[in-house]
């Protein structure tokens, strides 16, 4: 996951300017509606803009799904026809945002990050910005890929309460859609972390550094998308807009409750993470003190063992030693005893 | 202790579905039930749900105690019977809840987490709801083995005040075991600080450091279990929910004040035992120094002398030392005084 | 001071139910009692609780002072006469209690630990309970010995308003003693840790690390005592109970200001003990590197040295040097030229 | 970017009299008036402080802008025709304000930090002071060169809605050229982290040390000038001033928004830049353990060779080994398998 | 800066007795008494309590400044005339308190700590008490010189407003005096950090540990002092005192400002420092690991040269190589190759 994204492009201009700065897509905005009553659905893929315009108007309640914010007239061409303040549109774009809610009367408008690891593993953010209004839901996605797909079925198959209810409830599931799939997200690490600390006792390479320290970073990320998410839900909880029922309210209080385990979770993980970092350490520092320990040791035995044969290894004419016929195996012997008297010395100090 | 629990079975479903998520569990629910007045009680172990539902409108004080919540139908055939909203009814079979507190007008829900050791001395904890109504409170457990017998002793016997007062005071009791068992949870601790404190200065071995981090770790579990329980219990006592008399709120807020004293001990023990890493540290380092520093002085006198012997090793012709008749006892002379100089200099310096 | 205390035996029983579980003590609890109007004083030593229960009705300001809770029985029957309630009770025999003030109409209870200095130096700490009535204050200590002593001579002598005013002011001149106190359990930080500051740069040593831990032991139990106090005061103070004066609330704050000033001393103290532990650390380090350094830098000069007396030592039949008739001189002086070589590139360096 | 600037000039003087105590600058400050409707704008350069008056009394938009505030008598002067308080005036030339905003009454007096990257890429910091009145915004700067060319060009093209609104959306779009340069500040460290990151496990060298010291230090600047600028916009938009139009609120709090981000994306900058230097010290040490590591098993190995040579090399008249004829093939034989078994040793211990 | 004064010297007597715990300091108090209205100043010096004590009643403003607290009676009777509350006057002249500000209705009292740099440039602190009535200012100093010259400047020569303004803003302009006189003690810091940068890089020795240790420890003095003094101010600002004009309130929010600049740049410093003490250690471990690791090559090149040398010394009758012509030169060789080829893989590996 990117952790920082460049905003530069849109510093400089004038404020209300939708200018997109995600990764450089091509090809069309993909859009799909579900316009829908209790008992009867209508799903169209890849409508036009102009298709989606009469939806405002109509009672039942209807769900533009935009897929793709890099054309930006498109979007802002939709967005006026609902009656979208400016600066709203430039968020909706600009996908840089954090987690926030705002209530602007006529509509909520509510971005929250989707998080999802695509094949390799990795973690992808991308910014989903939803507008309640009275009949309708507007959501914007950057990439393609949600998970909104059990919601889309609960809708084709009318399972739960999702057609019986209004525009609200549509958006609290797409909401509750969003934070649960963080759980999904943690999913990997509970085994990761339980593989670092077994292979850390056994051998703890310089990949587990890098392995760690990785997890940190997207924590980071993961924090950075829930934090302001659970300030903003408690907000919109507490501001009672007219476009969320009080049934609605209790829904949103069960997402609210998952979003703030969501950061009891990440502020654990992390406790957990940063612990392993102070493992590996005294593991490298602990595996490395006992090679060096064995081998000046080795070391320190052996040099005392060098400098006795040094000595009779002198050129000296007059060295008594030197004649005795068994002077050779007495100095074998002294060798032996010192090299003894080291090891025991060494073992009682406990340093071998 | 496991940390983080899967929750990706639950994530994609409609929001109110109960799926239990703990260890797959076979075997019936078992349900024990205590109805009682203030001079009378009825006990009945291996109730079915349908001997419970008549419970729900009878004016003594009834106790429906589910131990085991993988059998999510029964679990919503009971809830639903009593008039539990769908979403508390899949908090209670989804076992990875935070503690709180939601005050639901006819009833008040209650999630605690029930930390106890088993006999291996690990520490599990284990997700318990509580459904406090007019006349009467449901209780569920994840496994079997509570906390709770104390209280079931003093239902039977009638000592203290649990036979003469409502449902709110049996609730108050069954938090209070819990909370207070808390405190059981940490008497190993001090002891085990105590011993690591101890082996630390005679011998800092990596299995102190495994044992430290376990203890951190437990740590992180007891704080999320109580941290979340001391806002929830200070909201239900701010709360002044019809169903919780006056008498009984100068009881939860005792509860409150063991909550808090527990805690404050966690952040103590957490401060310890941080200390103690600290401690190992640097005692591991001191005793690598140690050792290093006498190796090396060791090898660093014998390193001179060994250049002596050297010396005088060498073939030249003309080499008058060689030929003295006391050079051999004035070489050995020399070397005894270079290492006397040596251990003098060092121990000036306090090197040694 | 001991951090923790084993609450287990408590654990379990029905609230309510006193429990002593301080230090096993036998003997005789020992109570004394004040009974005082401006001009007049009566001072009773050892008397029986019996004695004790007529003060509650009579119009005169007396204290009763309980030395030892051991005995549950004794202090619940002279509490039941004042008309405490069971888990105050509870609260003053099971010493393991945070500070806390609560406002219970009738009678305030005020919890604070007292902690002193033993005759070793020791730090311990001990639960004193305050019950301030209309006319009496009750107070509870766990052990002999307490710091009254100045109150109970003003009291005597009639110094100072203690006899003019009411139990209200009684039962501040107690908590002011206690809470006065505490810098005397700082006092001989200030040397400790000016101490320890000198000794570090001169020769740092494993001692000193012990000594440094084993105050931030102590800081973090004075801490438990404090901040909760602080907390409580300032409740009660907020409170405005009838049974405080506006008079006494003045003197109330001055305590206030006390407890805050014992917090910012403790929170400095901590923060100069962790920066002694870094520079222990460091110190360590530092020297330990000296150490190294300069033995590593007398190998690294020899080493080249025992090379050239080594090759001069080879046995080759065809050596021209070893003919030559200044060749021994000329090898030793090349020995001294790499030798001088070597220091002068290491002073360079500047690594001797 | 200069953390700390001199205050001491201004120390000892009355309240309110102004002192410059920026980098010490000539010339002359430099005036520049845009005076505008929705359909005409009039915009004179270099003009004098004179011509400057009358635009207080004209129901015209006027922007006076002066850069640099050395010349603290120009400043007064103006400043007060325009009837600003003269503690204000004192903070817009005492340029070491913290960013706040104080609403006056008759005008609102908002200070932020410029931040911007000179030619060398190195961070500048500059306050800006904007006094908002009833038709008049009067900004201060301290240096030439700013980041308020976009807004000049909407004003002189009509863009956007400047030109049509009144004075409270010409500051605010100030402000917001303000924060939104902040981001463009931030745009090298992304890449400068993610190089750091890659030179890391490559070649951690000091200069990377420096290097993530720098990034350290600005961060903490860039800190100092967002956290209060968020209080102070928090305030703004609370405030309600009659100034300010309902309409620029929305904006504002677009700003506000803005601001969180950036603080946001400098706490993650920050969590991230400490990571680094974990990452860094660790690597180094890895590295260094390496080295020492090899090295040290070189040394070890040679060592008990050395020690047989030297035996071999003694002069014992009786030494039977020297006379076999297959003896110093053996001797070398023997000095190959100690080889081959410490090698194997040591690889079987994963040290090598 | 002496960063704790003992306390025990006043714990134990009763609430109210002032008992001066300074330095012990001989000789008398000295009174400096300013008497002036808007067009008229009288300045005496040296003036007995009996001098000051109608000044209580006149209609004029009057600052009298009392240096020196050590002579308890002569402060008390001061006091006592002034109506002054005895628990004040145990604050006065107590000088361990915390910054703050009480307001007893018929006067104000605030305690500031004063900071001063002596001509050792170190810092110390001391308490000044402000007594702010309806129509004088008591001050009292402990130690002879202050940082009010610039104020009694000004009431002299009638700059500013002092003169014309009341009590009110006399004590304001002490405050900001003191206030202001914070940033004066910081001026050395920038270039301390600046130098202790430069030479970290250059050769970093034990000294520059001990001196940032020192601004540590100062850094912590200096907050102790500051923080409570903001919080201070802003509950002064708050209480709308009636002895408070509201013109000077305009000018206590400027103090409040600088106090939070102070804790501001306070903070700032300590990051830095803190950041420094890691470029430190760094830094000692950066270059004790480069010579640890250049010693340790050089050794590691020469311990099998000397082994090679070892070889062609044994003593074996057989040794072909030693009857060759060029078996000398050849051994001298094959050193050359073995040493050149170890540097090209010491290289290689680059680690040298």
């Amino acid at each position: 996951m990117k952790l920082f994204r460049s905003r530069t492009k849109a510093a400089g201009l004038a404020p209300g300017t939708p200018v997109y700065v995600g990764t450089p897509r091509t090809g069309d905005v993909s859009i799909t509606v579900f316009d829908f009553v209790a008992d009867r659905v209508d799903e169209r893929r890849s409508c036009s803009v102009d298709e989606c315009l009469p939806l405002r108007d109509t009672s039942t309640v209807s769900w533009v799904d935009v897929d793709g914010v890099h054309d930006a007239d498109k979007v802002q061409r939709l967005c006026e026809h609902f009656g979208i303040h400016p600066l709203v549109v430039e968020d909706i774009v600009h996908t840089v945002q954090r987690p926030k809610v705002e209530d602007h009367g006529d509509y909520v408008y509510i971005v929250v990050r989707m998080l999802q690891r695509d094949q390799a593993g990795e973690l992808r953010s991308e910014q989903v910005s939803l507008l309640l209004g009275p009949h309708w839901v507007l959501s914007f996605q950057e990439e393609p890929g949600d998970v909104f797909e059990p919601v889309r079925n609960r809708i084709r198959t009318g399972n739960g309460r999702v057609r019986k209810s209004g525009p609200d409830y549509l958006a609290y599931a797409l909401l509750d859609a969003v934070v649960d799939h963080y759980f999904a997200v943690f999913e990997p690490y509970s085994e990761r972390i339980e593989a670092v600390e077994q292979q850390l006792s056994r051998n703890p390479d310089p990949e587990l550094l890098e392995s760690i320290h990785q997890m940190k970073r997207e924590l980071i990320g993961v924090r950075r998308a829930v934090w302001p998410l659970r300030e903003a839900l408690s907000g919109l909880i507490r501001a009672e807009s007219g476009l969320i029922g009080k049934q609605t309210n209790v829904f949103l209080r069960d997402v609210y409750d998952h979003a703030v385990q969501v950061i009891d979770t990440v502020e654990a993980f992390r406790d957990t993470v940063s612990g392993l970092l102070d493992l590996y350490l005294s593991s490298v520092s602990n595996r490395m003190n006992e090679v060096m320990k064995v081998l000046t040791i080795i070391a320190t035995i052996f040099i005392p063992l060098t400098f006795v044969a040094g000595i009779y290894g002198m050129n000296f004419r007059f060295m008594p030693e030197l004649g005795w016929h068994w002077g050779y195996f007495g100095a074998l012997g002294l060798m032996a005893a010192v090299a003894v008297v080291m090891v025991i010395f060494f073992r009682r100090k406990r340093w071998l």
